[in-house]
């Protein structure tokens, strides 16, 4: 009878969701799945939750729930520390786990490029809790303009900034066009809503740089449409809470949003593990490391490149195409067949603006508009984790596109406070709740 | 042409909404609504946001979007401080409001009875973030348990208090019990369902003192079903972060949850107007004050006693029905009609009871069991505030009825941490979410 193989997996995104669902109930393997929060995040969404268009649980489903059928995984909430190699044992705060093959997959976070005090002005999307602040300050920025009598303060609090050309900040730059022009435009009564204004900034020549230069106008012209101004070629030379400087030019802005770099996120690295660009660590064709064929990297954290030489991009299908991938090396390996080299398929790439365009390339079609956009709806719900959520969200996308208006538009406070540490007046653990934190000059 | 009356009304439960709607698009007034919050809550379902069955957007709408239509109304985010009852205004954090006619019902919150410290052990339910914080309590728990090696560790961890034995109490305990029994146990592998128990504490000779003996007598015996435990007729003398006193009796518990006691909230008052118990604001027939006829008190934040001298609960039916009175009130009065006293239909109670049961008391019939929780489904289906949540949360309960599972089951981190302030390990935002902030002796 053949050992027990003990895989430990680092992280329950795409990667560690389809590796551990590949050697679910397989004999011989033994699994633990560690992952900080306690649910599979559907990335791609993510925006849509910060955009007040879905709420969070639409977008995440427990891990638990999603592989509660396979006996030989185990699932626990913790968070990696550490790692050492040679006695084959990853430290948590939890415990330490101690492993035959091991799967990191920790996903990136966003970058400010050695301006990272920038951060709590302009916070990035990665994260749930970062969807809901920003869903919290765009909310927050209407409500405050809508009992703002200055006409200068009124502006800042009705201008977004956005910056980052790449598929996510052209998301979240359509869909405040879209909020700002059409959605909020009759709930508020004192705000006109052509005073709000949203802009794009984008360091390159033109946004949306992975695809075609014809897919990248036509988004460019659906975003104008939706009144969003697109500045490219500008860089980004300091942000304060209540402006954004470029070079000579200053925008006073309220709400600045943070899409333009990723580095990966991850455990402490002895030193011999190579690193590349964005932090990313440098994988072999099998995705294992050179020096420990035992420890595998993918997703976001990985840096890969095929035959090529360009590096793969870090997105959902690349990420899944691994896990699965890296199922079925552990599966060989068990029967004593050698290593294969790791492939990406690549079945195209989509972006959507705002509620009903979108663009698409998936190589043998190109398109653009209405019809990309249906496409892009279709492809989301089906990829979606969990039948529940799938219906949910269908429902609330088609409501919401009949009737024009948001399904989650709630300003819940970003604190939860105790009682009684103040006076009567602040005693209420929801008071004081829109005090703007991080706020600047304006009242 | 007669003097344009400016209605101010301070709070958007169901006094504020249903006051509102009744003065929407009327001639000759001029509403304005402030509340802390950007949204109306449907308080009878916030337990099941805690009991991660529903998510927060499906109970929650946004004031404007329910008001949008009428030309009339005002709404405002923001906090009541005080009040000048001889200038007629008052005084928020976003400007001074003058009135002809206040209304305010700024609802209750939950009270310690002068044991204030316990708060953050026991936190209570009345607003989305308490609903939030609770989830994460409860979903922790139960992830810290799965993680633990030693016994006596996973015990507490899988011990749950609650205390107050109303409708509340009884809801947030058969929704425990159901969880830790059904829901999860397939999810969890090291768990052992039955290690998990779920108290309900009771000062009273019994649970849900409102309804009859006969009914109150189902329900106990319903929860015992689910394995809570019923410890009527004592009191909490003490609670800690790992553990819960009764006299000479302690239970160890991680989580403990305060549903005993309720006060008004709501803004400073001058002096002379008189207060009853709770801190409830007393109010003549006609819902205002016997010194200022130009302010109306309604909700959970008055006390009101009809004829027969007992005080009206702090039910939402009293709460609407107060609210469509007044606007009426207002609407009479313009037209130089004289006023007349508030009465309370009383179209019964109800309370439901895990999944599947329920009881109810309509006066003209009483019952029980899962005919009851079918017509408590429909009714809160019903009342429930937007046409798009009601489907939502529908399709959400019939899947999880069919399926058993929860809908929302996400651990969603309490604070929101910004980069940088630490070393690498803890740079990114989401990390070391799960560290209990209020938790005892346990790792």
């Amino acid at each position: 009878m053949p050992v027990l193989k003990k895989v430990l997996i680092i992280g329950g995104g795409f990667v560690g969701l389809n590796a551990a669902k590949g050697l679910g109930n397989v004999k011989g393997v033994d699994v633990t799945l560690i992952d900080r929060n306690n649910y599979h995040l559907f990335q791609p969404l993510l925006y849509q939750v910060a955009m007040a268009a879905l709420s969070s649980a639409e977008i995440a489903v427990p891990l638990r729930s999603l592989l509660s059928r396979y006996k030989n995984i185990r699932i626990l909430q913790g968070e990696a520390l550490s790692l050492d190699p040679e006695k084959k044992s990853v430290t948590t705060d939890i415990g330490r786990f101690d492993y035959d093959i091991l799967i990191i997959a920790c996903g990136s976070r966003h970058t400010y490029f050695g301006n990272e005090k920038w951060e709590p002005h302009a916070p990035g999307l990665k994260t749930l809790e970062q969807a809901t602040e920003i869903r919290r300050r765009v909310l927050s920025a209407f409500e405050r303009a809508e009992a703002e009598a200055d006409a200068d303060k009124m502006t800042r609090h009705l201008t977004f900034v956005v910056v980052g050309g790449g598929p996510t900040g052209v998301e979240i730059a359509g869909a405040l066009g879209e909020l700002s022009r059409f959605t909020l435009a009759k709930d508020f009564k004192a705000i006109d809503p052509t005073l709000s204004r949203v802009i794009l900034i984008e360091a390159g020549p033109r946004i949306l740089p992975s695809f075609s230069k014809k897919l990248s106008q036509k988004a460019a012209r659906d975003l104008e449409k939706l009144g969003v101004e697109i500045w490219t070629s500008r860089r980004v030379t300091d942000i304060t809470p209540s402006s954004i400087e470029l070079g000579e030019e200053r925008i006073l802005a309220s709400t600045v949003i943070w899409a333009a770099g990723v580095q990966a996120s991850g455990i402490e690295m002895p030193d011999q593990i190579q690193t590349g660009p964005q932090k990313k660590i440098v994988v072999e064709k099998d995705l294992s490391l050179k020096t420990h064929p035992d420890i595998f990297v993918a997703g976001d954290q990985a840096h890969f490149s095929d035959d090529s030489g360009i590096p793969l991009p870090g997105l959902a299908p690349v990420a899944q195409q691994q896990g699965e991938f890296l199922a079925r090396l552990i599966k060989r390996e068990i029967k004593g067949k050698p290593r294969e080299s790791f492939h990406y398929k690549n079945r195209g790439q989509l972006a959507t603006i705002g509620r009903s365009r979108a663009i698409l390339d998936f190589g043998w079609i190109k398109c653009s508009g209405f019809i990309a956009w249906l496409l892009w709806a279709v492809i989301h719900i089906y990829f979606i984790i969990g039948f529940q959520n799938r219906m949910v969200v269908m429902l609330r996308w088609a409501s919401s596109y009949l009737s024009f208006r948001k399904g989650a538009r709630l300003v819940v406070n970003k604190t939860w406070r105790f009682y009684g540490k103040g006076n009567q007046l602040s005693e209420n653990p929801d008071s004081r709740s829109l005090k703007p934190e991080i706020e600047g000059g304006s009242p």
